[in-house]
């Protein structure tokens, strides 16, 4: 074995043998070697007592570049916020060069120093998001989203067909699958016919995953009615675009035919609750969706309105809203939600994962348990929902590399990057 | 000087000049004695660059030493979870002997480093909590609420009445302030008429305050209504209980003429946004009360309905719980939900403070502004209130006294405190 982690509280997310106490874990040559009670050794034995490890989690719908743009404006209306902030400075973090590659790395870095190994993000210059994701050792689904609004639309014409297909040949298999690249349309009501079925029969043709944006504001989803006297998920359903296996983010305002769709399409919806919260776009009916057999993940949407990359914080509030929305403290249990960021996670992006069982890559956090905020723990699981945050995170690793220990980046030079990233800040402010 | 925070970024809380970059604050005989930017010498000179200086916190409904159950009992129905789990898990706070200053000093622990200074704390055996306030130099308003159903009641008589005054004559003097007591009704409907008015005539002889649960849920609410008629809030201005300086926690279910009335009776709301959510309870129309003029603070409430300490979750969430809930991403500010934790904190308790203003005591939290859930940084306030954790607390001080530095803390044996923790929650699980 490369490395055993020894006597430690291993959250395994698999249902039949949930939790084990007191367990050895074992990695070699990138995958998970051992998980039981057995002694092994191991180059390298990392003592887990006051230690939980649990699968690294998957951030489902974000745009990492955006860190760039973390409290950059807020507490304004959306129009406002959007139109004369937001576009106007991703303009800038689109000319300024090198600036996507270090608002990725930004991301990537806080995303594993708090327990996150995969994600799936929506944007721009995907080439410098895939070398962010390369260079740091994560996992990442790669999109760029398409926008169509002219009969004339031609995807193949489109920079995002180009940037797409580059992730494809130069990176899907040198990575060995670890950087993937996903099909995209921005929302239903910002495409026509042609880039439905254009966009679709790309995605089959080269089998990835769709991701698009699903009903999110009210405004997006009855503009949607009216152009085509169809919900949203009716249109991407009509058009076969849920034919592909694709991740909807958002999902606020879908009706219970809409979820009935997605169930029966296999769709992932890709659960924001903070930043469902912060732009006031509604609370999506979770409890609902899960009820009916959806796979539902989570995501921290980007940091314009968030504003952190701490997947704790969405699965600590994704549970307590559902129990509010539906007047039942029962909702979403601990469980359930830990199963959002991890199995529904790695289903949502086409990987194996997302649990601790032999065989798997090794894709592990190790947390610390001996902290005030861990203090009692009753049942690791509780502890995990509701009292832990990314902070609480010891060691992070994919594919079995140690990507971070003890507030230590081991594959990014944190302290260059936050420099760039403040530089870049100024000339966003210019 | 004793303490001088140099270049320093100083979020004041002051309405006409709430930051003041490259500021340097001066702390001398436990008191804030300078704030601006002209050098001055002190024994010791902190680097305050990429550094955020703020008031300390107020957590303004909590009961501490139910930091002993945190994770006992989730995700249960509210009376399966009250009766079956928490009422005789607190039987057993209740009898093992010490168990509640360590539940206090846990907490006490937890907040300290999280930032909070000064808390309002409604349990049994207050002596223990006073003395782990005591001991660990913050500040605390203490209360063991009244429960009176019956019609032979005499609070003169209750234990709760011998605590109260135990704390007024032997803490409040003896610490210049800094332990109080208060009076306090559980809630309307858990108390009858020679409640409501010896609790009230107690407060106002000693000129002490208030702290009350109030409407948290509908079925408390509804049973006032049935019982009196009349809601808590009319129960409370009635009976001449509002005539005291009065924190009402929680206020889920009011109705716009109790907002009125809690304004008018400069009553102050105390705010618990992760516990409503978690257990069902609703949400608070706090948009509208700010409107009205009602003085809102926050609290985090008990750890069984939490799951931690930490304020600045109630912070980011209490800001965009409203967003949403009034459809408006405008609604509570990030200026606005800053003066909640503070200064109205300071005004609910009856203190002076919750700001940075010469002559006020050294109530102090420094927090790291160079990490990467804080970069990049264009607005001080919009990082404390959407990308500051607890975690970012890099000192705290209370009246002037360090009792909190990079993970260490000064006056609490904090490793102590855990195992005994620890071993109090195995012996409520036998």
């Amino acid at each position: 074995m490369d490395i055993l982690f020894k006597n430690v509280t291993a959250v395994t997310m698999q249902k039949d043998n949930p939790v084990i106490y007191n367990a050895n874990v074992g990695v070699a040559n990138g995958c998970i070697a051992y998980v039981g009670k057995e002694d092994k050794t191991a180059s390298r034995i990392i003592d887990g007592s006051n230690k939980t490890l649990m699968p690294g989690l998957y951030n489902c719908h974000t745009h990492t570049a955006m860190s760039l743009l973390r409290g950059f404006a807020n507490d304004l209306a959306l129009e406002e916020w959007l139109f004369q902030h937001i576009f106007p400075a991703e303009k800038k973090v689109k000319e300024i060069p090198g600036a996507v590659r270090i608002g990725a790395l930004l991301a990537i870095a806080e995303m594993v120093a708090s327990g996150t190994i995969a994600f799936s993000d929506m944007y721009f210059h995907l080439d410098a998001i895939a070398q962010a994701a390369d260079e740091s050792g994560v996992k990442v689904n790669l999109s760029n989203a398409v926008l169509a609004f002219d009969d004339s639309y031609d995807f193949y014409k489109d920079p995002c067909y180009a940037e797409t297909l580059n992730i494809l040949e130069n990176y899907h298999n040198a990575t060995h699958g670890r950087i993937k690249a996903e099909a995209s349309l921005h929302c239903a009501y910002t495409a026509n016919e042609t880039a439905y079925r254009q966009v679709t029969e790309f995605a089959l043709k080269h089998k990835i995953n769709m991701h698009v944006h699903l009903s999110e504001t009210v405004a997006e989803h009855n503009n949607c009615i009216e152009q085509h006297n169809l919900t949203p998920a009716q249109v991407f359903e009509k058009y076969g675009v849920y034919g592909v296996s694709t991740t909807s983010a958002h999902a606020v305002w879908v009706t219970e035919e809409d979820i009935d769709i997605l169930a029966r399409n296999n769709v992932t919806v890709a659960h924001n609750p903070v930043s469902n919260l912060k732009l006031a776009s509604g609370i999506a009916p979770i409890k609902r969706m899960l009820e009916k057999g959806v796979n539902v993940a989570l995501g921290t949407d980007g940091m314009a309105s968030n504003n952190t990359h701490d997947l704790f914080e969405e699965i600590k509030l994704a549970s307590i809203l559902q129990k509010c929305a539906s007047n039942d403290p029962t909702a979403l249990p601990a469980w359930q939600v830990l199963e959002m960021a991890t199995v529904n996670g790695a289903k949502a992006q086409g990987r194996q994962g997302g649990m601790i069982v032999e065989g798997l890559e090794a894709d592990l956090v190790l947390l610390d348990f001996n902290n005030l905020q861990q203090t009692p723990c009753y049942d690791p699981l509780l502890n995990l929902a509701y009292s832990t945050t990314g902070r609480d995170v010891a060691m992070t690793l994919c594919q079995g590399r140690v990507l971070y220990e003890n507030g230590e980046h081991k594959t990014i030079d944190v302290e260059k990057i936050k420099h760039e990233a403040r530089k870049i800040a100024e000339a966003i402010c210019k």
